[in-house]
């Protein structure tokens, strides 16, 4: 019989269809053209040498070879960094004026570079950008949201081959922030401990779904997983915000990232994913309620109409044998 | 600047990006393979005169050419019909069993039929079909939820070609229907009417988002439209599940279910949609607080990080133009 799962940390219901589960091979993408890509192209505006075809430049990290990453203005924002935050009435309907930041990364000068198969200093050097910008967007009085997000592949829509991410700065708190936060609240309210910790300790108690860990972070495909090989990664230690996170603690986190993101690249065959960073709200940057982490989902599977209709999600996986898959992977060092 | 609208039924919040908002043309499906579909084939389970390639057949409806609406299992249901609703603990975590159903409705005895361009008797007869299962399927003690809901064509996550729908019943409320049930209930404790009721007496005030309407219903591209020509079809009448729908007002929806996806399928192009009907829960039928609707959502842009990470939306289209561009498709007749 199918089960339906839930996650307490999210409220989404699962329905784990075991009559239709697909065994974890199943979801490797054979089909997948595979190009061989140069590590610059003379007309892709991320690539090192065309710096000057990106819209402004934000901040760059260098080292003794250039810039290794940096942040430029989106040539199309969805927010607009000029402007006051205001409240507009339309009748009975309300608008925000769409100010805020949306900021493009460009991850590494080389434009065939993936995480997955960057050396670990590259992949920390991506987390320190994050982390600076995003205490730096902090303190925009405007800004009441920071999501970090990366769209890799078309599947998972980009269109940019040359890798890179985003950075998003809302000037409100999306509905789903608060209702998360809201229930956090109320599980600390009546029993004293941050959600996200328990689920933490309940996943390295049964360790069937942990697929990676270190001293820092710990990588596991959560209980109620939405989609096939859909995965959390938590920090141990109690941060509510991304960019509380210690230096010594982002090294361990640029290594995990970098060892699920290979994980999925040999085992699953490149597939396309989306990654993000979900932060505490920013007027509650320091909370006992909330707990950064790292989601990525590998877009193996749709969601159609039943998902549409009811906002619950079909699973045709076993996360438990997801996460067995990925644990076995090995990773070329 | 962008703006950032609030969809006061949903609570999304949606930005509409205007600094990329593209013309509602742009959205033409051109590059779709336009393949002559025939109206038989021999392999399709759900061809007329293949009857017995389905699992268990549940309900037909005929006329005196024969059946023109089927209601089969699903070969791979995600919810079972048979067993109990229990919850189970695997320590901190819950499951309920997978109970429930999952009906395949086979819309049409043609392969290439498609309701934008059946006859109004075909569109009513699958409409009648969906009611009178909404009708059987509330009995079950065990459901708690009913949601119909299509998808047409790959990119909306169907393979199968032939007509089809599904009916999923669910043994749980689904968090989203509860929380939506939540804001419209405190809407009318604090004010006394319906939040659905009033969001269509604004929509028709101002007039500039309607698409299409009849004497009992009206089609509209809601003011926080998700997508590009994300519409919402409303009764008219206060009516909190689809299954009270009366048999005049029944009528209506297919005149204007088949009108809309006609200008859908005549001025885009066929996009691939998924449609979905949204009641109340099982235990809540007739309720001031809930009123029931269609949302149809032509798949014509991708949601990707920024949605997954935010649970917001950025929508390339303004709403008020979709609507335009839509109102002044021609149907042929």
């Amino acid at each position: 019989m199918p089960e339906i799962r839930y996650n307490p940390i999210t409220s989404d219901w699962v329905i784990i269809a075991t009559e239709r589960a697909k065994r974890p091979h199943e979801f490797i993408q054979t089909d997948r053209e595979k190009l061989i890509v140069p590590a610059y192209r003379p007309d892709c505006p991320f690539c090192f040498g065309n710096e000057d075809h990106t819209p402004d430049e934000i901040y760059r990290l260098c080292n003794d070879q250039g810039w290794r990453v940096r942040i430029v203005s989106n040539k199309y924002p969805a927010l607009s960094s000029e402007g006051e935050r205001q409240w507009i009435r339309r009748g009975f309907f309300r608008t925000v004026t769409g100010v805020g930041h949306h900021d493009v990364v460009i991850e590494h000068p080389d434009h065939n570079a993936a995480i997955a198969g960057m050396n670990a200093e590259d992949v920390l050097n991506i987390l320190r950008v994050y982390r600076t910008r995003y205490q730096e967007l902090r303190q925009d009085p405007r800004v009441k949201a920071i999501v970090i997000f990366k769209n890799h592949g078309m599947e998972a829509g980009t269109s940019l081959e040359h890798p890179h991410s985003q950075i998003a700065a809302t000037p409100i708190v999306p509905t789903q922030f608060r209702d998360r936060l809201d229930m956090a609240t109320r599980f600390f309210d009546t029993g004293g401990e941050c959600l996200f910790c328990r689920v933490l300790e309940e996943e390295l108690a049964t360790g069937e779904r942990i697929v990676a860990q270190n001293a820092d972070f710990v990588a596991f495909i959560p209980y109620a997983a939405l989609s096939p090989f859909h995965l959390w990664i938590f920090p141990r230690r109690h941060i509510s915000s991304f960019d509380s996170t210690a230096d010594s603690e982002l090294a361990s986190f640029a290594s995990i990232l970098r060892e699920v993101t290979a994980k999925i690249y040999y085992g699953l065959g490149d597939p396309a994913y989306n990654f993000t960073i979900r932060s505490s709200p920013t007027d509650e940057h320091q909370t006992d309620y909330f707990h950064w982490y790292l989601a990525i989902v590998p877009r193996v599977s749709r969601a159609a109409g039943f998902e549409m209709g009811s906002g619950m999600y079909i699973n045709t996986s076993l996360p438990e044998a997801s996460a067995e898959f990925l644990r076995s992977v090995i990773v070329p060092s």
